[in-house]
């Protein structure tokens, strides 16, 4: 058995020691007689670890007391349609309104399913640019009532990041929630999560397996749900019965939180945080000293997460790829929507395994440069 | 590490050969350098897991070539109000009307959610003798033009299963889709999928973890939804895409995979049902002789996987339970609404925990009768 280093966009490679641990534990939890996949979720064994992931989480993230953590299913993309269901339902606009800023790939596809709810107003894009910079928030042209703001503060396939969380009482605006999706590089650092109204994304990047939705929102938005929006996605519904409406995808909220403890045994979201910025600057680096790679983001605001990036010959894609893979460097194609390469650099990415990738492009520009 | 029989109604019990493979395959899938869980899914790896357990569970059901086969997330609870978002948007009445059959808590939950959507027209109900037998199809009262019939073919909490599979054309409503709830009995013995428009449940009593959802539907039903259902659930959408519109619940699918491996390496749905039909006999055998128990079901509907009973005396449950748990006969209690126990003695369970249950029944009736 020898492990890569894992690049993918997600899933995403895991902490060893969170998989070793999963292993160990497959077949008898804390000596229940049973694994964690075969628990009734009601039974008092799964209720402790929900509940000690909800609480970790909240201390990691520093979640203030009138937020809710809630875990789903859907992903972010079906957040896409459940967001507009939870919050249309309170809208001085008939049709109701939201704003949404456009500034890569996800955003956009956020905003595109958004419009079987409601009018969307695009406040802001990226797309003439190639998305490759953050509009400013003195940019954004808002509707007058919007229902929500939405943004995505980290598109994990253009690798465009926020590093400034946008002040919206200073615009005026303060009852109009601010809706994020962090799913990729949530944990990666702190964040003010009071800056937020909703903050929700897929768990398959920095924080566990796919088929498990967190959604982090403030209880004064809990009353505005559309009729046509499934009990199952009621955000009401779910924080009413601590996310065991139905039946959660137990294993994932388990892997979830050993992810958790991990963090936690590592010093939190600070240490993350230098880790990470670590991490991006070995490997931006190296890119912007060479002339045999190049990236596009502007620098205020390249994604600490995902790095897309080029070579200026693309006819040495496939042999690029396949060198890597010898040298156990995982999963770097770029999505197919941009081509390229892409190195997602999560959590659990060590900088050892940044060094090598590093040492790789090096190695691979001196004999093909 | 002692692993006992357990028999919760799901998430339940999965076969020690699944576990014991997942436990090995954790760090490093065939060679990979990478788990299951870390895969992105549209890599290769994970395709070749996902195709080969559509093809496997194809081949187990005999799942006609004009059926798709659907991985999606939510569980059957989320289907109660995605199938009609998915079947609404082709119905000659106004308002919409959807026909249910009342037979537990299940699927009276089912009915109430299409409420949301559509007028519901109980066609029959055993509410009114306590969930203990079903209609036959004569006694159903359909509405002229439902959008499709509802019936959940296995009740895991009143323990009621059908027998018998209703024959619609023969109630002269041949394109009038029969949707059936089939989450807590799927693949315990063969079924005749032809006689379904769609098949759907929860992957956690006989298929694998929690967060995985199945649906079978006839390919000539994917084009009734509603503008309102969202991309995700959109069963068009989700089958043009082969359950990769989004990401999907890879380890679960996995999971899932390895299950549907054992069951072909075990003789498939015939050496099930026999060894269902072994386990059920036994059980109920002995229930039957006892005066210290009851049932309630009828004995032509009686659930081969969910056997609820009582204790004549309810005051001896607490004790009943803990001693239970001390033989290593775990998560019996029966649910909440109907109180009593509940052994689910799904795919998984062996002959012989279910010889253990009735070894304990019968040295606890011997003490406390």
């Amino acid at each position: 058995m020898k492990r890569g280093f894992n690049f993918s966009p997600g899933p995403g490679t895991l902490p060893l020691e969170v998989l070793e641990q999963a292993a160990e534990e497959m077949l008898d939890w804390c000596g229940t007689g049973m694994g964690v996949m075969e628990m009734s979720h009601r039974g008092k064994a799964f209720m402790s670890i929900l509940n000690q992931a909800q609480d970790d989480l909240r201390e990691l993230l520093m979640v203030p007391d009138n937020y809710k953590i809630l875990f789903m299913q859907g992903g972010a993309v079906a957040e896409n349609a459940i967001i507009p269901m939870n919050l249309l339902g309170y809208c001085a606009e008939t049709p109701p309104i939201a704003d949404y800023i456009v500034t890569g790939f996800w955003s956009d596809k956020s905003q595109k399913e958004a419009r079987r709810y409601c009018n969307v107003n695009i406040a802001a894009s990226s797309e003439g640019r190639h998305f490759t910079h953050l509009p400013r928030q003195e940019e954004w042209k808002l509707s007058q009532d919007p229902a929500y703001i939405h943004i995505c503060t980290n598109e994990t396939i253009h690798g465009v990041e926020y590093f400034w969380e946008p002040d919206l009482p200073g615009v005026g605006l303060p009852e109009v929630p601010l809706v994020a999706d962090v799913s990729s590089h949530i944990l990666s650092r702190p964040m003010d999560v009071s800056k937020f109204g909703v903050m929700y994304g897929g768990a398959q990047k920095n924080i566990g397996p796919s088929g498990m939705t967190f959604v982090i929102v403030r209880e004064d938005l809990l009353d505005r749900a559309l009729p046509i929006c499934p009990s199952v996605f009621t955000w009401k519904t779910v924080a009413e019965n601590n996310s065991m409406y139905n039946t959660p995808p137990t294993y994932a909220i388990y892997i979830a939180g050993l992810v958790f403890e991990w963090l936690k045994r590592n010093g939190g979201l600070k240490a993350m945080e230098k880790q990470n910025v670590a991490k991006a600057q070995l490997l931006y680096g190296y890119l912007d000293s060479s002339n045999f790679y190049c990236t596009f983001v502007e620098k205020d605001c390249r994604s600490r997460m995902n790095v897309p990036f080029f070579l200026h010959d693309d006819a040495l894609n496939d042999k690029f790829f396949a060198g890597a893979e010898s040298y156990g460097l995982l999963q770097l194609n770029g999505h197919s929507s941009v081509g390229g390469v892409r190195a997602s650099i999560y959590n659990a990415m060590p900088l050892a395994g940044v060094q090598a990738l590093v040492d790789y492009l090096r190695d691979f520009e001196r004999i093909h440069g």
